[in-house]
Formats: C-alpha cells, sequence, structure tokens
C-alpha cells in the first residue's frame, strides 16, 4: 500500500480544543447531537451529510484494507441483540461494571478508578470535600427483552462489544467459507454501554461503533501474527494521519494485562485531552472458544487437515473504534491558518486524507448568471458525481466558495471560467498548498480518480 | 441509468421454497442464525462472508443512485436509542401494537390480525379446536434503560423505525447543509421489533435494517414529486430483479391508508409466500414534522427564502428493507438447472446481478502444482483484488470450481491455462450463458471492471 506517500504534508499546529470540532460537526453537518429538539441524550449522537460520508469512507478503507486485500480474512456482520448466555460465558455479566461513590454532601457520583488517590484515600468528594458513600458496583450492559409475554419475557443485553459475534460464528464461518488457520475474521458493528459519564464528544459514548478483526491461529505462531498485525494497524493509522508523530504504539504493564493475555498493546493518539487509546492489539490464547465451548457445550476446537492435531484456536485481536477514529482524524486534521493578507480572516481547512474526505471536488462556476458557464460547470458535475461525491456551489464569489469547501476538508476544487469555453480547460485548485494549475476537461476524471480513491 | 440493460436474462424457474434459501445461506455462508451454539433466539440472524458482501453492495448501490446520484438529497446516519418522548410524538407508544389471544387447551398464541375469520367468529383455535381467551395488547417497542443509578434510570426504546431519525435532524440538516425545499434526506440503519411470530427467515425478523427516503417538498408538488419517487423505486427494483414480472406496483384501497395520508403505494414482490411488500411509497402530508414541533416546542417550519411564505414541508417517504431485499433478490437468482448431460448433477446458479453480487471474479489455475500457472494466477488475483472482490481458488477440478462459483453468484470465471504462459491470454468463463471468451490479460481489468461495477 502507498497511503503515507499520498498525506499532505502540513506544518506542526497546536493541539486542537474539542469544542472547536464540536463546533465545527454540528455548522457543517458532521454530527448533532441526537434527539437535540428534545433537549438530547447523553453520549448519543447522529451523523449528518457530510459526517455519514466521511464515516463510509473510513469503514470502507478499513474494510478493503482488511478483509479485501486479505486472502486469510474474510467479514461477517452479527447482530446486536444476542442470546444473553453469550454474556455470562464472556464474563461481561459478572465483571463488566463500573464501581460508583456518592457524595453525601454534593450528591455528585464519581467512578472509583477517576477519583484521584488523595480523595479516595481521605474519603473526601473531589467537587465539595464532602464525604464519599460506600461505593456501589455497575453494570454497564443495557437490557432490554425479547418476547411480549409477561412472565415469559427473557431479559438480554445490546451487545457490550461487537466482537462476540465472531467467537459466535467462528465454527460456521471456518465450515462455510472453508478457511483453514491461520485466518481472521473482521466485523463493523454497534455497540452498547450504560457509561456513567459519557463525555468528550464521541471520545465516550453510550452507543458507538466498533471494528474488530479476530484472527486464529496455532499456537506455535501466535507470536508471528501478533507482531504482523501489530505492525499492519500502526502503519495503517499512520497512513491516514498527518501529525504522525502524535501516534505510539504502548506496551501494557504487566498489571494492565488481563489473566489470559500474554501481551497487549495499545495505538495511542495524542490530542488536547492526552495521550488515548485508539486500537488496543491483545494477544487473547484460547480464552473466548474456550469459554464458549464450555458455556454452550459446543466443542469449538479446530482440526488441522495435514497433522490431525486438535487444538482451540488461539487469538489476535485488534480491536478499534469508528467514532475514535472519526474524532481523531478530525482533530489531526483541523487547522486554523492566520490570513496571509493579515487581515482577521483565518482559514479553517481539514487536511483529511483525500481518500476519506466526505467531499471530493467541488465544481464552481465563476458567475452563476452566465448560461454557458452554468451549462459547462453541470455537465462536469454530473459527470464527475458518478464516480465520486461531487458539490456543485455557484453561491457568492470563489473565495468564499473555496473557503466553505476548506472547511469541510473537499480536496479539490474546479473552477470553470470564460477561458474555459474558449479553450475547454479548468482550474484545479488543491485545498493544501492552495495551489493552481489548469487542465483540459478530458484530463479532468483521471486526475481526480489518481487522487481520491484508493488502490 | 442503464441498469436494466445490464441485467441478464434467464428463463421463467418455479417460485423457490424458502428453505432452499435457508439452506444455502448457511451451507455457503450468507446467513446464520444469530447465537446457534446456544440455541439461537428466534427471528435473529448474522450475516456470513459472503452474506456481508452482498449486503454492502447493495446499500452501497442504493446510496449511490439515492444521495450520491441527487443533488437534492443528503444522507444521515442516526443513533438506534433516542429520546423516549420521540415514540410519544410518533404515535409508537400507543400505537404500535399487536393484539393477540391466546387459546385456553393448547396455549398457543395468535395475533389476531392473522387469525383466519372463522376462528374469530366462533372464538375457536385454528390449531386445537380450543376456547379462545380475551384478546390482549402488547406493543412491539423494545424497552432499554439508560442510567446505572435505581430510581434514576430512564425508560427508553430501540426505535421501532429508523426514519425517526430524519425528523428529528430535519432543522439541522436544512441549515447545516443549505438545503432548500424541495430535498431530502436519506438513512440506512436498523430498526428492532418485538414480533410475536417472526417468521420466513429474514422476511420478518426482530432485528432488522430499513433504508427510508424523506422528502420534504411545498404542498403544491407534492404530487410531482410523488410520482417522481414512485416511478423511480419501482424502476430501481426493476433494474436489480431477473423476474420483472415478479414485481408490482399497488395502491392502498381507502381503509388501509393511514388518517394522514392521501395515497400510499406498495412495491410487491411475487415469492412462493405470495404478493408481499417490498418497499412503500408514502404519503405523508405535514404528519410528521407537525408531531414533532408539538411534542418538542421546537417549531420545525420552514421559511421560502425567496416567496417568505413560511410551512410544515410535506413528506413523500420511500421505505424497505435492507434484509427483504437481501432475501427477496436471493429468491429472486436462485435457479436450479438439469444436468445438460442428462446426469444426476444439477447445476445451482444464482443470477445475481453482476454489480450485486458478493464475488465479483474467481480466478482459477489450471493446475495446484505447476509453478508457473500458480504464479502467473496468483500474480492476477492479486492485481484484480484491489479493484473487486476477487476469489483466488486451485481446489479441484475446474468444472467443480465452476459450480461452487455459479452457487454463489460469481459473474465471472477468470481460468489460467498452459496456452496463457505462451500467449498471456485467459479465459473467461460467464456465469449465466456459460459462454467462455480468451482475452488478453492486459484487457481483463477493464473487461471486467466495465461489468462488475455501477456508474
Amino acid at each position: 500500500m502507498t497511503q503515507t506517500e499520498n498525506t499532505p504534508a502540513v506544518q506542526d499546529t497546536p493541539l486542537v480544543p474539542i469544542e472547536d470540532i464540536v463546533s465545527l460537526c454540528k455548522r457543517r453537518g458532521f454530527v448533532y447531537p441526537n434527539s437535540e429538539i428534545y433537549g438530547g441524550v447523553a453520549g448519543i449522537f447522529d451523523f449528518g451529510p457530510l459526517g455519514v460520508e466521511l464515516r463510509n469512507n473510513i469503514r470502507r478503507y478499513w474494510w478493503w484494507s482488511m478483509v479485501q486485500l486479505h486472502d486469510n480474512v474474510v467479514g461477517i456482520e452479527g447482530s446486536i441483540i444476542t442470546h444473553p448466555r453469550v454474556w455470562e460465558a464472556s464474563g461481561h455479566v459478572e465483571n463488566f461494571v463500573d464501581r460508583l461513590v456518592e457524595c453525601k454532601k454534593c450528591k455528585q457520583r464519581f467512578r472509583i478508578d477517576h477519583l484521584p488517590p488523595e480523595n479516595l484515600e481521605q474519603n473526601k468528594c473531589p467537587n465539595c470535600g464532602g464525604e464519599l458513600l460506600e461505593p456501589r458496583t455497575f453494570n454497564l450492559l443495557m437490557e432490554t427483552y425479547l418476547g411480549v409475554i409477561e412472565g415469559e419475557r427473557m431479559k438480554t443485553y445490546l451487545r457490550g462489544e461487537a466482537c462476540q459475534n465472531i467467537y459466535l460464528d467462528y465454527d460456521n464461518v471456518q465450515k462455510s467459507s472453508r478457511m483453514q488457520v491461520p485466518f481472521g475474521i473482521c466485523q463493523i458493528g454497534k455497540a452498547f454501554r450504560n457509561e456513567v459519564t459519557p463525555r468528550n464528544f464521541l471520545f465516550r459514548q453510550r452507543e458507538f461503533e466498533q471494528w474488530d478483526l479476530q484472527f486464529f491461529v496455532h499456537p506455535s505462531e501466535m507470536e508471528k501474527w501478533f507482531d504482523y498485525w501489530k505492525e499492519f494497524r500502526f502503519n495503517w493509522y499512520q497512513g491516514i494521519i498527518t501529525h504522525k508523530d502524535r501516534m505510539r504504539l504502548r506496551e501494557h504493564g504487566p498489571d494492565e494485562l488481563a489473566h489470559y493475555a500474554k501481551k497487549a498493546f495499545d495505538i495511542e493518539y495524542r490530542t488536547i485531552l492526552g495521550w488515548q487509546e485508539w486500537e488496543g492489539i491483545h494477544w487473547r490464547q484460547d480464552w473466548d472458544l474456550s469459554r464458549h465451548s464450555e458455556y454452550s457445550g459446543e466443542d469449538l476446537s479446530y482440526t488441522d487437515p495435514l497433522t490431525k492435531e486438535r487444538y482451540i484456536p488461539w487469538i489476535v485481536e485488534t480491536s478499534g473504534g469508528v467514532d475514535r477514529t472519526f474524532l481523531n482524524l478530525l482533530l489531526d486534521a483541523y487547522e486554523v491558518q492566520p490570513d496571509p493578507t493579515g487581515k482577521d480572516n483565518p482559514r479553517t481547512v481539514l487536511h483529511l486524507h483525500p481518500w476519506l474526505a466526505p467531499v471530493k471536488v467541488a465544481v464552481l462556476p465563476l458567475q452563476k448568471n452566465k448560461e454557458e458557464l452554468v451549462k459547462t460547470a453541470k455537465g462536469i458535475h454530473n459527470n464527475l458525481k458518478r464516480f465520486m461525491v461531487s458539490q456543485y456551489d455557484d453561491i457568492q464569489n470563489i473565495g468564499r466558495r473555496y473557503r466553505r469547501q476548506d472547511e469541510i476538508g473537499t480536496p479539490y476544487c474546479v473552477t470553470i471560467d470564460f477561458q474555459t469555453l474558449d479553450d475547454q480547460t479548468v482550474t484545479v485548485r488543491e485545498r493544501d498548498a492552495m495551489s493552481q494549475i489548469r487542465i483540459h476537461i478530458d484530463e479532468l476524471m483521471p486526475y481526480l480518480l489518481e487522487r481520491v480513491t484508493w488502490k
């Protein structure tokens, strides 16, 4: 893959306040608070016209890299509601909990693991200094009920992590796809958590989307594949960000590891919130398939077709968040540049990778009231839009239109002017360098396709 | 669009039993019962490796036709969990109900609207003839709870229809996208219903996916846009099916119409279950935006920028099911052809439109143990797979491999044989006609791209 070569180089810029992204997202139609007309619901969001295009591009590019390009990886799409026993086997019913303390005085509640040590020690509220009550435990799984007859309703859960479907379908996939170990199963899908303190916009939500790879290997090949995927995923993220130095791979210390895990790495990205997990690469051993074998009574072991060895495959997991990717990419791409003329008219620009930008090209007739210009521009737009997301815009002067496109990350603007009518050339203006070239209309489609689509 | 021209023509074939599709789906990895190792959950399914590719193609083609090609349509992606007041405003809390009767003797339960009239009249069970008890009413919305503190938990619902998010976001979309009426908002997303009798595989599920367009118009233009979308959606489905005559447009009678609707049409498709709704085109007037204005206290009216007229836009809705499309397309495409040699070796083939087929091309070296064949075949596969889903298959003889690909609807198979090593030509075999041509390797990519991608 050549993604790193295509990433625009920009100068280092200050870390972006989350509020600036929230504001841009609302103003330009990337993200809105859900049910805003009813006062909203904490930790739940809707994606607007530009948000859904960006999200779709992110998902498609992940799917292409992980599933389409890897002969030993296939995809699934599992349901959000599953049998409740799944969450007993996975340990979530027992262990997927937050411990909370409440202040006797101001009634605020805090997660114990978010409380500063001095407050925990002295049992004092970090907000008002009041006394903290006994901690209580709350499960994060969201409940629902299947069946309509009282007394026969089955309590179950919205999935607290999407990857469980992969274990549930592992045997069906292996047999129906004739895959042999080593092979992997990918999935993109929603998960739900009753977060006590949803916060930081898309960073900690109650409804969110994950992408997972579960890669099944013989124990003797665990190390090799763990390293392969760790490197692949790191490079994948590096390829789509601008600030390469704001990303790192951090190994979990012994105290952070789950009891079945030999090692784990987090891909972290630095924002104004500090270093935060973007994706985890986990050495899960045979934990998941063994637990589901035990709880379901179905033997999920695998027989090697050549050696006839029978074993439970070990798992390398790579698990990240689609929403977190969405947010990190915006934080990474956002820049406010001072007005080069010295006037108070800064340029807001999203340096999104052209592959991921929600709008690929804007088609701009120099004037909206010249029939010939409009006719030519519409012809170009109608041709381009069959192959990429194109916006036709004839409102206000060209400078304002460029700015509007910069703010949403459109990599190319095509301007149709009077010279176009003479020699069939148009101006192509690039977002980051603001450079302009003139090319013939016939060259426009291949020129843009080469730059805005991955291959 | 030229979709109809590309559809393969096949002879009329018998209506396909649902069980044949269920079996194919499980065997080849299109669809599995969810949580099967735990005994499954009625009405909930997972999509396997081929299922998710087919589903993604269906969704992308819809999105491309509806959003990317229409300058006056944008997309959103809203959350599954919303504020509970949404479902009071929409009428679902009050009216989204099934009425059930239980048999005193055999304890079976029936939906009143599914009961044969004679049983209803005589109050007799259609199963055992026993006496039917008083009908009871059950709401189909699935509940869940937000917040973790008992006594402060908020009861809400998984959305019972996806389109409500479009009304919730209407004002934000209109303002942030600078769209002027007439314009539309599209969405693809999951919805949940506590169906009393989930049945017929993907046809009536508890967790399913919908695609909706809500198109906002001035009342005076309602008729025109209703007709436009009715025709567009009918032609869209016609373009991707083989049995054109199994589809019809049926107008709702006065007794079927909602009180606010002047008219409604169903696009229906005929399967072994009879004529069934595939998509609805609904004249919703100002019902939805008025209700949400009333319940939320937010004024959702629109001011025309030229005339300054202020009004609640009327809505044309086109609402269909992704899963129903998935199932109908399989029922439409499936054919078992008798063995032309007279032996008992029938050919199972899926005549899926090449645009939608989960695998676009299979690359087959004539023999798996000839290094030169393998090297050339792998080179072709690795090149093709960057642009389309390609499967490399070297197991068993060519005839068996063709059959395996026919059964999953792969439109083209490319065979690399000894002549390839001499003159760089390969055999391209087409699924429906089973015709074969030889073309040069350099011509392969454009040949396939021309046929398997929409534009």
